[in-house]
């Protein structure tokens, strides 16, 4: 039986999933002769670990009940009650997972999963790398810090797995390291990235005002809390950043071209997101309907795209449009669709397209990306 | 430095593109930190070997050699002036391969490399999978020969990969594996996967005669040098089984529906290749091209298509209707799809579409496989 020990950062829809998933797979992963032996779950404050981590486990039951509290927003330290193990809150927190990180990187192994939405994580990560051990990002924020610190996460490429930050779990990244292995050089890519923008233009092109279709999105939770978080384009730069760098590009987030579907004046340092909602974003329907109608007057419709040239290291978000029978223009709802151009993908590009959002999807990609890397164990 | 030693069984186009890949990768590679020993290159006749397996190689002058003389129709043993190394032929030939994985398989492991389109692969395949080496597959034969072969193929599903046995290069059972290994259960898969039959139905639904468009598929090079072969539907069904017995299927060849698009009686047994093109052809026009019009005053499409369902253990091969804008209804020319349906690809099925073949496409995908082995050695 191979065992992967791991710790999980992050108590989200995602991470929360992921240990559904790792309790419900168990059956299935035992026929594998697979074990996720999970040692550690932490959130933002605190973190939970078995008593001795090289021997122990949090069991199926620690697990499912972590899953419970922190879905009712509650914290760690109330599964008090629940067996052997310890719990360390804030630096602590931290230092202990550079701790057994020391400790499992030189003998068991250890796999490190951030499956949070913080910039914080990345220290850890770089110090887990340089320990030794593997780490599993569906965090984006790390690999889309400074160029030295993604450079640093990649030290040992067979060692890191990323599956869930482009596209969810569609198989995006496996398919481009794959191609890129096998010295493939990619030219270029296009993709629809962002499920919330898919829908949203999707929606505008069908002539309904941008502003209503941003209010009926936000109302069905397809939108961050804020929907300025996805008009912003900023989601969709990250995505296209890591890509970007994938492809050898050494350039930061700052370097990305990037439309933003409102100006600054309605950004939220400077407007109320009501202000937004019921003013600020009916000033743009005109100028989005206008886009969409000149489009299809050629034929086209417009999507929010992220365009990545390896030969001129360009690498922008935004706006373009898209003949309608393109692997882009067919796109409708909240499908994702990465377009891959290479000397082997030329006249006829590879397509990958689907359901690029959701926990479970995310989280599945993530499972994926962890037994990915038993061989290491 | 990570050392794959490796042998080739097969010198056809793929086989020699594998080649030609490996050494122009080498620069690639050793930046990764990663060398392909290439110590040995068999045909169905023969087998080169370097003159010490433990520590040897067959230089990439020897193999690019290797590639020039089969191309011009040549021989192995035509390459007895290059240095140091062993030929062996015959049934010698095959006794060495299991020689070399005895001792390799207990020291250093060893990928063996099937890149031939021969059903006399797989017992020589099933001895090295017990001697403890990998196996990597561009042909499709040995994994659609028996349950009984196929399961012991599988035995070690981590040191097995065959992307290239459907759809070329395009990461279709990479990304399958991805799925089931995550625990999302695949409900059914619909597939387009053969370039040739997509092109073929393409031309037809233009309104173009069949005849003819197979007349000119097969002066194109699109075609087996007998039609026949891709219009019996063998080829895609060879496909669909092996996508089948992924999903679990433990069923054989025998066991697929397979609808051809002639009668037996215009059989490669009854009928010469001559009297088909221009004559029996002839006669399935009319039925063709009324099925055609038939779909389409439904808005839909005839497609050669395999569908592959887990819930029946369904699993046939055959001409289909499907929506004019559904994934395989917008098909066009010789791109290969695969469309998946599972619990977290429901709604929005994950589609991989793209150059189903050529050799380059092949090969590549076979040198993905083998670098994605790298950490077995």
């Amino acid at each position: 039986m191979k065992i992967i020990p791991l710790i999980l950062m992050g108590c989200g829809g995602v991470g929360r999933q992921l240990l559904h998933h790792i309790v419900s797979c168990r059956p299935l992963h035992a026929k594998q002769g697979v074990h996720l032996r999970v040692i550690g779950v932490g959130d933002s404050r605190s973190l939970v670990v078995a008593s001795d981590v090289l021997t122990m486990e949090l069991n199926d039951k620690i697990l499912l009940e972590t899953c419970r509290i922190k879905l009712g927003g509650g914290s760690l330290s109330d599964l008090s009650n629940f067996g052997e193990r310890k719990l360390f809150l804030n630096t602590e927190a931290t230092k202990k997972v550079i701790d057994i990180a020391t400790l499992l990187g030189k003998s068991t192994g250890l796999a490190c999963v951030d499956c949070s939405a913080s910039s914080d994580t990345v220290n850890v990560l770089k110090q887990v790398v340089d320990l030794g051990c593997c780490i599993v990002l569906a965090n984006k924020k790390p690999l889309t810090s400074t160029i030295e610190d993604f450079n640093k996460l990649i030290t040992h490429p067979r060692r890191i797995r990323h599956e869930s930050t482009v596209g969810a779990g569609l198989p995006v990244i496996a398919s481009l390291t794959r191609i890129l292995s096998s010295g493939d050089p990619v030219h270029h890519i296009i993709g629809s990235l962002s499920g919330t923008l898919g829908y949203i233009m999707s929606e505008v092109e069908k002539g309904k005002p941008l502003s209503q279709v941003v209010k009926v999105a936000k109302s069905l939770g397809y939108t961050e809390p804020d929907p300025r978080d996805d008009l912003s384009g900023m989601d969709v730069a990250r995505k296209a950043l890591i890509l970007a760098r994938l492809l050898g590009q050494q350039i930061n987030l700052s370097d990305i071209k990037v439309e933003s579907l409102f100006p600054k004046e309605m950004g939220p340092d400077v407007m109320p997101i009501n202000d937004f909602l019921d003013g600020g974003v009916l000033a743009l329907d005109s100028d989005i309907q206008e886009r969409v109608t000149n489009a299809s007057s050629r034929g086209n419709v417009l999507r929010y795209a992220c365009v990545i040239e390896s030969s001129s290291s360009r690498c922008e978000v935004g706006l373009q449009e898209f003949p309608k029978d393109s692997p882009l223009g067919r796109l409708k709802g909240s499908d994702n669709v990465l377009v891959v151009y290479s000397r082997c993908y030329n006249e006829q590009p590879l397509v990958i397209q689907g359901a690029g959002a959701g926990n479970d999807t995310t989280a599945a990609g993530v499972l994926a990306d962890i037994l990915d890397l038993q061989d290491l164990f």
